[in-house]
């Protein structure tokens, strides 16, 4: 083993010191475990109509795009697409990528100018700090949620994006959105909200904001509707500049066809379906409950359980398809995690680098497409699995 | 139109009269167009094989991968298709990303320590580009294709990775990996080599360095096997660490898992068919002298056409399946490609900032699933339309 590679094996047994190790768990086909982990929280991905759309592009488009959006890649499945995306945001255009982290990498970059300061809740995605890193302005965090802490920082700049989450991945808190949002154009300073968790979740998770004119959406294909890509959503001056300079948009292939198929069917499935929301949000509710019942430290917070937490008392319980629940350490998060496999369930397993405050966590989340009965046993299972 | 959309439009406007506007052009299922733009080389987006087996995994896993990699995102499809990969490679092992352009963000990061230096060709794809500026490390630049400048630059450097393509993307010229991989070698750095447009398409495209142990790959599964996504190949102790800590791996959605299925059995395909490579060399050299006959300035120089350019003469016409024209200027180029599209022809429109050198041209690409005498009518359209 040559000095690199020696050099990385010494990180990774220190990481394995630190219970820090990462496995990939390849699942089979026929699915042995109850998923409490993964982001089909409607349970969409499996939906019939869904498959039914993407085989048949598959057999008219073939399996690639077979090019980059801009020279071969782009289909009538495609622009069909963003149009209904863009209605659904009430956005005047959108702009589908092959994954959410390019649309995140791109849009941050085109939303900078060399004025511009970003300032970031400091929960936001990884694609959105790899963004700001790319796009090489100025970038300060704001305490999450907080739009006090970044009203107090906007005063200090003159030209800025502020970038949050919609549902933040990790702990399915929701943000403040219409304080962000008027903080924000105080002081003139444009909103960028990532709404991968919220999209199709929540009834309206981005408040209303998506048609303003100092607002952009991003979101992922992945999650609620089941398949992959990204989405970007705001006015067409926008869009109209990521397809003539944005470099994760011109120089990548673009996503399948049947994908885009797929996701179209699922959007309107999501769309007319309030009811999957409504049993969804019945049962994280339930998940929160349970659990904190059980005696764990559970996010979100409810409104009452952490009076001193001013900005996560906003928000009480769980509005999305997300509970997290505290492990004691990064190395009995994992025992935990494989306990719960090893009795059927699987539970996402959040360990640093993944999670923005150093505590690990499990966390759950809902997938619909789960019979209730084998959702609620599970639960158990996670209780009985505590180390 | 608020005061940034209306900075974004101004841009647009300039772009405009520069003639570097953008059009997304969505194309139908049933293709009016012969194919001489797109990335599926061997034509294997559309074999009945490749279809039926991604159909099949569409019924099995459903849409999406439904997580990331670590949480749910891994299927068994997932870990086949890496451990497949490698083999055909000679690498130890791999690892498949959603994307090539996240592949390519996510290996060079893993790359970098503190000291290091990244000498890349200046012709490499935007995505190493783009990796060289997340990573956060020094970038220099050598010479297209020129190894006595690599090593130049390397003798002042004490600890460098260098970034190559194999077969580059927009003129489809080969690099000189054996002696980029020597002088590398005496200098203790390590050789990236992005196999994007050369893997199933060229012959041992890199050049049997897959299995050295300063050697990483990296390529799409979205051009030879008619697919989407990317791989990184090489040593084990690399893979565990973008495993552990790649943020482009971590925390981005798994490649859909009739995508994986699908490029599975394309690069079966592709490693069983000899033919279909010697019938893309015949096209590529056919149409290669079809246009220098023609009186246009073709890439790749064809080795006696230019004696004075040294680098470039080590390569004799195009190896892989590209064939660049140059084009008097943007404008023209573009209107170049729309009179190919007018009579049925699609092309590659290549103008700034998509091309290494600003200057503008007719990319063409083989594509050896469309039947020769229609490939032999297009090219004859081509040369009609030049303006």
């Amino acid at each position: 083993m040559s000095d690199w590679q020696a050099a990385l094996a010494r990180k990774a047994e220190l990481r394995d010191r630190a219970g820090l190790r990462r496995e990939l768990r390849p699942r089979p086909a026929a699915e042995p475990m109850v998923d409490l982990a993964g982001n089909d929280y409607l349970g969409l991905s499996r939906h019939p109509q869904v498959i039914a759309a993407a085989s048949a592009a598959l057999d008219a488009y073939g399996l690639g795009a077979t090019g980059s959006r801009l020279v071969r890649g782009t289909t009538e499945l495609h622009t069909e697409l963003e149009q209904e995306l863009a209605a659904w945001f009430g956005a005047a255009d959108a702009l589908v990528y092959s994954s959410g982290y390019l649309a995140n990498l791109g849009v941050v970059r085109a939303l900078v100018t060399p004025q511009t300061v970003l300032i970031a809740d400091e929960h936001v995605h990884a694609s959105l700090i790899d963004g700001c890193r790319l796009a090489g302005a100025r970038t300060v965090t704001y305490r999450h949620a907080d739009p006090d802490h970044l009203a107090s920082l906007l005063g200090e700049h003159k030209k800025a994006v502020v970038l949050t989450e919609s549902v933040f991945s990790v702990d399915g808190d929701l943000a403040p959105l219409r304080d962000l949002h008027n903080v924000a154009r105080e002081q003139h300073a444009l909103l960028l909200i990532d709404d991968a968790h919220g999209l199709g979740v929540v009834e309206d998770s981005t408040a209303g904001l998506a048609g303003a004119d100092d607002v952009v959406i991003t979101a992922t294909l992945s999650k609620a509707l089941g398949g992959a890509g990204g989405v970007v959503a705001g006015p067409s001056a926008l869009v109209r500049h990521l397809i003539d300079t944005g470099r994760t948009f011109i120089f990548d292939t673009a996503l399948p066809p049947a994908v885009a198929a797929g996701v179209r069917v699922a959007a309107r499935l999501a769309i007319t379906s309030p009811e999957l929301r409504v049993e969804l949000r019945s049962r994280s509710l339930y998940a929160h409950r349970r659990l904190a019942d059980a005696g764990f430290r559970v996010r979100p917070a409810a409104a009452s359980s952490d009076p001193a937490s001013a900005p996560s008392a906003r928000v009480s319980g769980p509005a999305g398809g997300i509970v997290s629940v505290e492990a004691p350490s990064a190395e009995l998060a994992a025992t935990w995690a494989a306990e719960c496999r090893r009795t059927g369930v699987a539970v996402g397993c959040f360990r640093p680098p993944s999670t923005p405050d150093h505590v690990s966590r499990l966390r759950l989340t809902i997938n619909v497409g789960v019979p209730r009965a084998a959702f609620e046993q599970a639960l158990e299972k996670v209780v009985e699995a505590a180390p």
